[in-house]
């Protein structure tokens, strides 16, 4: 298992900046080791690096002060959101102040006409859609957890829904954001398109805090569908549950959502949200559009499946028991934990050209099997992309080092398919050597990049790149 | 009128590399006067600068030796595709090599199965298209002309069916390049969606060759419709039609095109392309979908253009009357020019939120006439985006003078509204300092971003900055 790697501290900076930004922000700023710890890395598997102290700002001059306070002293500053990305992304191995950002939770500005909202950073994709729904307008964007939408942003997030709606890439309009230097700019106009300059948005969007940091996002938004319809069908194993859903894919149908549950993410689910699903492979589906469209949709869908075995073919249109399901489908982290108490969840996040699907879950599915390894695996399979959670005892070096052997094995052939070690985690502490595997001479450029906008290196060191 | 800018030119440099690459690649290089003013800007209104040499390469290998040799001797390196850009992207303001990638025209590899495409840069859209007919596949992205993929990916083209399917940034999904040092790097694998560091694609994706040489693209395709269909529909006004729009999208019709053409570009198009539609603010409009779908679609847009007095509409599914429709849009150029024979085209490309649409346009139209302009105005409305193209003797002061004026206001007023100065042309040559007031402090980053890639400034000088 990879140690988080530390970095070397600017002890002099660092106490500098604290009594400076002591001094401004007083309460703002907090040192104490519980809260410096729960703004370490907590999710996960890797080794928690906490702070050495944490701000709450409160507005987009606040951020900008900070940063320029610690660009005076060469301090770390490491954004900081809900705490929930998977690779280590918050820790701060070069010590530093983290800059949490859930006190800007502001909506600011909603324009439905134009479909679109803007926002502060530490407002929650369930917030948002709390805040809209009377509008009858939606935020697609769904990882599992509540998370925030600058930490969506910054990790490029997905969910279950990109299949249809994309991923946060496809769905911020323009950021302003803090530079490294201090500078506040606003990386694109409202327009729905525009080929003003370089793509300074979607630079940001999934540059995980190290080019700077997001204080406000302009968001597209969608319409509340007329209609809803959820599906699900098992299948006798996960490669017919693949090969349907290639075919679904390719056969156009614009499915909202399609997920798959192995059988042991099943038995998870029944056990911690009380259904009873097939304990078989299982797709889990779900359609937007009008009445009629969505029924047709769910139609052509039951006869590929089927096609492929599919069988126990079950859809309503019922919101509640279409809310069950999909609760239960973002409750999955916690659900697969109960598979086997105190273990620690390692989500690996692979994601291939869906030619490939069926063939890298059987792999994988087979390589845990061989390794001994408890892993359930769960996909947003229509991206080609699944997780499989390594249920691994932290206490354990043989468990530790197989987990470590099994993330390489699998990265190693997503890539060799065309495919990448993250769909939409990130690479955060965890994947920095995968990052060179896949795009080797580019990161070389993505240094460049790093080094121009940030020379002193001090926006969230250590994540990414290995420098 | 903005005159081309001249960049002061490394004459010693340029002569040793021509020398060089001369004695390398032998015919591959032509320094005739006529090649190289057909590779100068010759489509629009700006002064054509032609390049010194034009070399043809046939290879990503040949691309990084040419680009080797232009570092060592500091001279420009200017991509070029079809020459249908119209901002003064491929003049040479600086002199130097430009390097037309159209021998590189390879469709390499088409995976049906996840519905992607890895194509030269030289390869054209109408090509491709063709190509992938009978593979029930198509590309959507279209701009009027039949540009070459590799320039619509430089300038982060869309055209018509962007309101469905987005713009060049939505449809590459991994790039070959070639970097201003010679290296070449792949930005991504083929995966639908990735979190793998930084966003080299959408960097280089509307970098207009000021960033790297693309060699390779891989794209992302469409299944072909079960049904397309067709639909017209009059207005009484331009601001009834784009207020039509506006409820279309806002209402969430998946329209896959919806185009606006003012009464004078109607005149124009009947004129060039016989037809008899009728003389009145028109929408063109298409459906993709099922068979039902389209039909629904078709009548619920019908239902929407009736309360803003829409009459005259007209659907069709026939294949022969939609292509001669959208055939006579894609000509609105050409038919527009025919409106006053001898005069250039001076087309303006803003994009505004839709919310501000009809007051955008009609603003545009009652200047154009107060200032006595002939401008027939088309508009990708779905996006908000419109052009309206000024016919303009380009021998008279006066008219080049009042040009200019309406081109600023108008890009003003688009800023003024949250929008942009360009939504698919790009900034070229001579949208520069329209650049700079829409996104102010962010061109210091871009124009370190520049630097850090290409600190000599070799690739395409006097491009999207002012530097």
């Amino acid at each position: 298992m990879v140690q988080a790697t530390t970095l070397p501290r600017n002890e002099a900076g660092i106490n500098a900046a604290i009594d400076v930004l002591k001094q401004r922000f007083g309460e703002q700023l907090q040192t104490g080791q519980a809260i410096r710890e729960q703004h370490g890395h907590t999710t996960t598997w890797i080794t928690n690096q906490p702070p050495d102290a944490v701000l709450f700002p409160t507005s987009t001059d606040e951020v900008a002060e900070i940063v320029r306070t610690c660009a005076d002293y060469g301090v770390p500053v490491i954004p900081y959101g809900t705490g929930t990305s998977l690779e280590g992304h918050v820790n701060a191995p070069a010590g530093g102040i983290c800059v949490d950002m859930m006190r800007m939770d502001k909506i600011l500005a909603v324009h439905a006409e134009d479909l679109d909202v803007v926002v502060q950073p530490g407002v929650t994709r369930e917030q948002l859609n709390t805040y809209l729904r009377d509008q009858g307008l939606f935020f697609p964007i769904d990882p599992g957890a509540n998370a925030s939408l600058g930490g969506m942003a910054a990790t490029r997030a997905s969910g279950t829904n990109a299949v249809r709606y994309g991923t946060m890439k496809d769905n911020v309009l323009a950021l302003e954001a803090v530079m490294a230097d201090g500078g506040v700019i606003r990386t694109a106009q409202r327009a729905k398109k525009s080929s003003a300059g370089y793509d300074m948005t979607r630079l940001l969007v999934g540059s995980e805090g190290t080019l700077g940091l997001m204080t406000e996002l302009t968001l597209r938004l969608q319409g509340i569908p007329e209609a809803i319809r959820s599906a699900r069908c098992a299948f006798r194993s996960v490669d017919d549950a693949c090969r349907a859903v290639m075919m679904t894919i390719q056969y156009g149908i614009p499915v909202s959502r399609i997920e798959l549950l192995d059988e042991m993410s099943v038995r998870a689910a029944n056990a911690y949200s009380g259904l009873d699903l097939p304990e078989m492979p299982l797709l889990l589906l779900e359609f937007h559009g009008s009445e009629a469209g969505v029924v047709e949709q769910a139609d052509t869908f039951a006869q590929i499946a089927e096609e492929f075995g599919g069988f126990d073919i079950a859809a309503t249109s019922t919101a509640e028991e279409r809310s069950k399901l999909w609760q239960a489908r973002h409750d999955m982290y916690w659900a697969s934990l109960q598979l086997r108490p105190g273990a620690k969840g390692i989500s690996t996040d692979v994601c291939v050209p869906i030619s490939k699907l069926a063939e890298c879950v059987s792999a994988a599915r087979a390589k845990a099997e061989e390794m001994g390894l408890l892993a359930p695996m769960v996909g947003h399979v229509g991206d080609g992309n699944f997780h499989a959670l390594l249920l691994i005892d932290m206490d354990s070096d043989a468990e530790r080092e197989a987990a470590d052997v099994y993330v390489g094995w699998l990265n190693e052939l997503a890539i060799s398919m065309e495919g990448t070690c993250t769909g939409e985690h990130g690479i955060g502490q965890g994947k920095r050597p995968y990052l060179q595997q896949e795009l080797g001479g580019a990161t070389r450029y993505m240094a460049a990049i790093k080094a121009a906008l940030d020379p002193e290196n001090i926006l969230n060191p250590g994540k990414i790149l290995e420098i």
